[in-house]
């Protein structure tokens, strides 16, 4: 257990807050934390006729383009499955029946807390009118087949933690270990 | 692609920097992004018959003690592979003849730089004097035997998306999908 004395916030954006807090420490030493302060997001896994829905798209902060389950940040208290939904459908112009909750993790939790909601869609469908991304996105669909995706998980091809988490967890089911 | 502007400075800490980019994107739009700059990180898979070697430890911006595999984070320009046997001694006592490179992702690519690159360690063994930790790190380390390891992460109690990963990877290994 670990007990924040202070607070300092220095940096409040759009996605993130940033603090710097000072923590007493199992050991009783003080030290000092810079915390990025995430509200979570969601990433949904869907899965039609054996190949796996993914989208590709340019990632500033890597400078490269990677390929990615749909997935989207989560507004300040939002449901999850909502955001899910929503996201699904603006990033890829697909909705399914219901969303299955595979689980949930933290995606670099050394310095952030943002918690990731992973989902499974049911009996996903191609809508024929579907919510439009925000304008600044700039995403396109591919499918490719389960097993392909693991292999590129496997040589490096898909470099997104979320991403190779999903596949692996269907690739797993699928060999039912 | 997407092409850098400008870039601010916001904060420059220890573990990361944060800057304030305008970022001329696809549709010709000129967007800001703010972008946490990290020098990387290493893991480390640790399996001895068929156990995986965990470490505990509480990780502030989550609010949690979280299970993950030995860890840690790349001083700039160090090569991940030193790192990699300098945070495995530190932090569970364990050497290993040598480590073999599995893959390597982004943990969270859609605000941050961060990329891990993910080991597994041939024949480890207990070194007979381990460097010590540093004194602000309180872990403990914990053996798992793999498939329980396993339905932890599928029941949500390892949540940490590296350690997932390398769990997933091991039991695929061992079902040879």
């Amino acid at each position: 257990m670990q007990k924040k004395i202070s607070s300092k916030m220095l940096y409040k954006g759009c996605i993130f807050t940033l603090t710097q807090d000072q923590v007493k420490i199992e050991n009783d030493m003080i030290v000092t934390r810079d915390v990025i302060h995430h509200h979570g997001g969601v990433g949904v896994l869907v899965i039609k006729d054996h190949a796996i829905l993914l989208v590709r798209q340019y990632r500033y902060p890597t400078q490269r383009s990677l390929l990615e389950i749909p997935a989207g940040k989560l507004e300040k208290d939002e449901d999850p499955y909502v955001c899910g939904l929503r996201e699904l459908e603006e990033e890829t112009g697909y909705r399914c029946q219901e969303l299955r909750s595979i689980t949930s993790f933290y995606s670099t939790p050394g310095f952030c807390s943002e918690k990731i909601y992973l989902y499974e869609a049911v009996a996903p469908y191609k809508a024929e009118h579907p919510r439009s991304m925000d304008e600044d996105e700039c995403i396109s669909i591919e499918w490719h087949a389960l097993k392909d995706a693991y292999h590129m998980v496997m040589e490096g091809q898909i470099q997104d933690a979320k991403t190779m988490i999903a596949i692996q967890y269907a690739m797993l089911k699928t060999s039912n270990t």
